[in-house]
């Protein structure tokens, strides 16, 4: 069995390494999102625009953001991102920028843009590889202002913070970072920059978004509205979000004395009652440390958990676009004949952890994508108001629309028709399918809650459609009959010797007024079935 | 414009965390395939299977592979995965099943399955956050012996090893790993653990695979071969693989005294004719060291290897599943009417990392998947002969069939035909487009490489349908005929006086032989567009 060039464990073992997670996404930069020149591209313009809007969203500040993307050789971009946010202090912009996994976000359960720590850090990792030089960054906090230098150590996963200089602090707050790329390529496509910037002023109409696009060109999507939206708030875990891990991580960091008292302190919606409620079912110690709780009596906690009736999550936590919002943007860009859009009721996946779905459906006008054989039915997809251009096959927004049987809402075939379906999931944790964000994992109780969202919209679609189509046999009908009153008014003239004109104005007033019924009848049943519509929709919400 | 709720630089970042690889992927276990009940079994199964193949190659043993499966509560399951492979040091088992990132594989440039260091430890991480236990490895290198657990410490990645117990070193080598996992499913689906083994028996002749199911079923998948299959080995990068950054750092860590020696030593191709003509074109000092390289100096390196010939990277570093084999696995599962095998030469992308692509169609038979409507073409996916069973919508290998105009072979709709297409892509280095590595990133050269292999079968294909078509017409037009020999003979007979007999014998072989011809004809062309599909695909090839 043995061959020559047999290794044994020991010999095999001696190559072993470690290699830090900079290591690690230097070589798969495309799980990252660098991968194709175009997308890697849009992929440095989506983390840092993705950062400005959380940082002027924290600090309460409506955002101004500019974009601008040169190219400065073969496949090789210099790309600015400038806001008027909050700022970095100078103590973090090392690691804001240069080490991988580290940020203000990723243990806070709150809905932000930005989860991971990994954005910013990302394009300079991409920036170092692929030309070689450090990003520049230029900040203002109110309280200090600098420029600086940022590059990773990859070895080691720390910052390089070079050329720091003082800059005079006036003027307004905000951070400013310049990096150039190489292996890219602007594209004015549907995965391009400028698609991504359209797309997140259609999700943020409070922000006011600037691109100059390399050729010199300046495209302005100014704000709609003047009002912050409602900002999202951290909020304590729910109960039934929890896992036994989880449950057993914020007992071990807990300073609380009792286990009562950890629990009341860490959890949503627990209170006194439920705590009675609790020792009566989970036969564990309550007045122990809960440092010591074991993983054991963890388990029949969270079973307990399952037994108790609570309160929902909390759902103010959740900072949505707003049904109005979507449907001016919608009806701006797409100039459709029919919009609906729809705000469903915040719900919770895994047990616990808050999402609320907002769909739109356009139809007609410039609604879905042009192709070569016409027109083809298109998703926008949005998480936490950021649009997700890539990915699209492995995303749970995709899986639901695709999920649909259109047939039954008046679309013989989703792609051929001028449809434009429009979606936002936001949450607290949005469940990406990779660390690239550009996809929602497919989580059945999101697909679900996504589909009842869709189709709610669809309803109203589909009554349109079916009026429409009334009104068009209607309206055949009516210019057929029309067509025989002149005919038959000069006929009955010459039987019944009466007037033509006449006669034909009888006619017409009687077809008319049969046919102004009709039309009624055609609204009547229109709204009959659009509340019939509502009501099947409210059913299935309950 | 600023809110009550404002909050500055200063106060947003004293929230400001570092967190370690460990915690960012227990947060978001979904990226290493934990998505869903049944994924997340299948996945361990993979991790560990992959492992188990990867060692047996390294140490050139015919692998023997037990997977057990038992369910142990509700969602709840013990798995256990047993080889005959080298076994694992006593001083490395905590940091391969313990620390996330470290590993064998993720330096060398070398074909292998795994290559990120990721999948064991993974394992044990989501036995931890799911049931709180470690997992249990008992190991045999032939000459240490031991069992032991293995858990993680989250927030620092470092492996925890307990219980540790010396074994008797005698019997075959080997690793057995055992973990109790939760929130998963058990089912035979075309995702579950079953289809996952089938799978890799199809790829992976030489090894013999036994799985049992919970219920208790063994399923055995003997091994088809007893050669092992050509050993894939660490080759030195090709010139033309190379980026800047990788230049720099293999500079930096060089050991060569001049830039000359560093690129003689350090990679593939590079002779000293070679470095005469860099010499003229890079405009650089080949004496200097090569940890002073700078930046600009390796980029006028690299642009420099882009303008001399150089012969194609070293080819038998890949290691193949070969033509034959998936023709005979192909065969013996799906029982065919028709199969066609291509085995591609090698090519490179990005430039200079090799990749080989074997694609093979079966038509008819078992071939395809059996729906509610009937049967659907489907794609049977490998990387480095490991079954990729999710994320299909996002893989360049489903991209590249999706891409071919399927009406050119004969095939009227894909989605409705018994069809079924194998591809194996084998690569030093699989561009994952995910964590999970589960799909294939979608890299123009590979997708166009993976098309023309899938469309040389196809070619194939398209005659044998073709004939098919031929015949069935051919043959109906003789059994017309012949059955109006009968009434014929009678009349002719009448007329003639002649023996019907003698007449219907000599019709009989008169239609017969017309129609001989006519088969042979169509066997001829057959043979002849089979040529023909050869030359085409040949000349494409070059």
């Amino acid at each position: 069995m043995q061959e020559e060039s047999v290794k044994t464990a020991e010999e095999i073992f001696k190559e072993f390494r470690e290699h830090s997670v900079t290591e690690f996404f230097k070589k798969n930069s495309q799980m990252l999102g660098y991968a194709g020149k175009v997308r890697s591209l849009t992929t440095v313009v989506h983390e840092y625009v993705t950062n400005s809007l959380d940082a002027c969203e924290e600090a309460g500040i409506l955002p101004e953001i500019s974009v601008e993307i040169k190219q400065v050789g073969e496949e090789k971009f210099r790309i600015t991102v400038a806001d008027n946010g909050p700022g970095v202090p100078k103590s973090h912009i090392g690691k804001v920028l240069g080490s991988v996994l580290k940020g203000t976000k990723f243990h806070r359960n709150m809905q932000q843009r930005g989860q991971q720590g990994l954005g910013g850090s990302g394009c300079t990792l991409y920036a170092q590889i692929t030309t070689g030089k450090p990003v520049h960054a230029e900040s203002n906090t109110g309280k200090e202002a600098y420029a600086c230098d940022v590059s990773i150590d990859i070895k080691e996963n720390k910052p390089i913070v070079t050329n720091l200089v003082a800059l005079p602090v006036e003027g307004h707050t905000g951070l400013k970072v310049t990096g150039e790329f190489g292996e890219m390529k602007y594209e004015r496509s549907e995965h391009g920059a400028l698609e991504y910037i359209r797309r997140t002023a259609i999700a943020n109409p409070h922000a006011h978004l600037v691109l100059i696009e390399p050729d010199g060109n300046t495209v302005d999507f100014p704000r709609s509205t003047n009002t912050m939206p409602k900002r999202p708030k951290p909020i304590k875990p729910h109960p039934l979000g929890l896992n036994v891990a989880d449950l057993v991580d914020y007992a071990k960091a807990s300073t609380a004395r009792k286990v009562s008292s950890f629990l009341l302190e860490s959890f949503s919606r627990v209170t006194y009652d439920k705590i009675s409620e609790l020792k009566n079912i989970a036969g564990i110690d309550f007045d122990k440390r809960p440092q010591d709780l074991t993983w054991e009596e963890a388990e029949k906690l969270i079973s307990a958990f399952k037994k108790v009736k609570w309160l929902a999550p909390e759902m103010d936590a959740l900072s949505t676009i707003g049904a109005s919002q979507i449907e001016t943007a919608m009806k701006n860009i797409l100039n459709p004949e029919f919009v609906s859009v729809v705000e469903r009721k915040p719900k919770v996946f895994r047990g616990g952890i808050p999402f609320v779905v907002e769909a739109g459906i356009a139809y007609g006008g410039n609604a879905g994508t042009k192709t070569s054989q016409g027109v083809s039915g298109n998703i926008m997809r949005f998480a936490n108001k950021v649009p997700l251009l890539f990915d699209s096959g492995s995303c749970a927004i995709t899986e639901a629309v695709n999920e649909i049987d259109w047939k039954r809402y008046g679309i013989k075939d989703f792609d051929q028709e001028p449809i434009s379906v429009f979606v936002n999931v936001s949450s607290v944790y949005v469940p990406y399918s990779g660390v690239g964000k550009q996809a929602i994992a497919q989580e059945e109780e999101i697909i679900d809650e996504i589909k009842l969202a869709v189709m709610e919209a669809a309803r109203k679609l589909q009554v349109h459609l079916s009026n429409k189509r009334n009104r068009n046999l209607q309206e055949s009908r009516y210019k057929t009959i029309m067509r025989y009153v002149d005919q038959l008014s000069s006929d009955l003239a010459d039987i019944t010797k009466m007037s033509k004109e006449e006669i034909r104005k009888s006619l017409v007033k009687l077809i008319e007024s049969k046919y102004s019924q009709l039309f009624k009848d055609t609204l009547a049943s229109s709204e009959k079935e659009g509340q019939q519509a509502e009501e099947a929709s409210n059913g299935e919400v309950s």
